[in-house]
């Protein structure tokens, strides 16, 4: 056996990150790029990470899914301890893996992902945040997240979501299948504070989609559109027609799901 | 009118100042300190702020609340108009000012307190937190929190809590009422982790109360000790007869309340 493929599970706080995406230039420190040092410390490897999906700077993750192929170590290694491996040479940074798995060559982090799940995290009040600063998008304005989850309904299915794709957006089609869209509220703190979560399922996304869907819902939470604006703005297929791009602070790739 | 009261809720992240108290030694800033320098700075006032209770180096807070009496303003200000001003001079800082109600000089934060809500945070998995560092106990092995809970239901009611009192408290005497201590479980991430979040109220607690009986009760949930062991150690009265204390890190005053 030439290698073993291994399925990570990824836990990262993106503030200080360029993203996800390797950066062969000077600038920021990159998720994958850390990752990648720290393989090569532990066993002497130049390997590849391949992710679910590249996430912008600032992004987190609880659950990004990336899969690497290792040469048989000196040693050989279980998965826990491969895991405690790459950790200890990526502390104190605010990256974690959470667990690996050998899996087959059939198995593509991108290509055989089923579903995705984006959770969007609003703090609604008017004090900003002491505890989550670059964890949450702070709205000052009270939100109306029922209407907002009204409008959200609109988009579910599948349909040419140009509106809510980035400019710059590399993917070859701009048809997506949204499963599900859901904003609920939750008691932030006792002075009011609420925090309004939206998530996000599909099997992919383009780039930016959630943050679009976001900054869309935004107006339709301060009251400025209504919900049939928003399901206007998806049939315009232009992404001038949508609304602002909500701040990477507030979002979360929380978890990826594959056929066993 | 000589002055006005107003109750403030607070909300911060204590892991880089030396508590709540105000000292007058060099040192780390305190949550007191950097509070009554910024209502200096909008208001020109020496005012003293009064909390319902200090909170140790490392300990958050999402509601504590504090008293603080101010002269007549310059410029009258509505007490919305007040939390702004005080933020304005606190940012970049992790304390946030949540909301000021003008009072009467009955109130007071300590004396008036009726109930008080901690919660405790323990990240249960292998490895370490990339998202919320500082901001929970990370314990790797695996916690029996059913076993917990139970060990906890035997500490409710009127004590000597000699046994989870810091041989620095100041208190008067070790008599508390302990109301409430709940332990419970939450999926923390997509890989297998898990959050246990303890939750305790009392009208008052002592000096490290909160930590000692979550340090005593993990070695419940680690298997050293049986729930009983938990209810004969309180029996002991005797500080050497209880579990470590847990790290400030994971604890969150989250609640105070009053009689309206």
């Amino acid at each position: 056996m030439t290698h073993q493929r291994y399925r990570l599970i990824i836990e990262y706080n993106g503030t200080d990150y360029a993203g996800w995406q390797r950066q062969d230039h000077d600038g920021l420190p990159t998720i994958q790029g850390e990752i990648e040092k720290a393989i090569k410390a532990f066993s002497g490897q130049t390997a590849t990470l391949h992710a679910s999906g590249r996430t912008d700077s600032g992004v987190h993750a609880y659950g990004q899914v990336a899969h690497v192929d290792l040469a048989p170590l000196k040693k050989p290694m279980d998965p826990f301890e491969i895991v405690k491996a790459i950790n200890a040479h990526l502390r104190p940074q605010p990256i974690s893996i959470l667990k690996a798995e050998p899996v087959s060559d059939e198995f593509h982090a991108r290509f055989t992902a089923k579903n995705k799940l984006y959770v969007y995290r609003v703090l609604n009040r008017p004090s900003f945040p002491a505890i989550e600063q670059d964890r949450v998008w702070h709205v000052k304005k009270p939100l109306n997240a029922l209407a907002m989850h009204a409008a959200a309904q609109g988009l579910l299915g599948h349909h040419d979501f140009t509106t809510f794709r980035d400019s710059q957006c590399q993917a070859k089609h701009p048809m997506r299948t949204l499963d599900r869209l859901d904003v609920s509220t939750h008691i932030y703190d006792p002075a009011g504070g609420m925090e309004i979560r939206i998530e996000a399922e599909a099997q992919s996304f383009l780039h930016h989609m959630v943050r679009n869907l976001v900054g869309t819902l935004s107006l339709v939470g301060e009251g400025k559109w209504q919900p049939e604006d928003v399901r206007s703005a998806l049939q315009a297929k232009d992404r001038t027609k949508g609304g602002p791009t909500a701040p990477a602070a507030g979002l979360y790739l929380q978890r990826v799901d594959y056929d066993e």
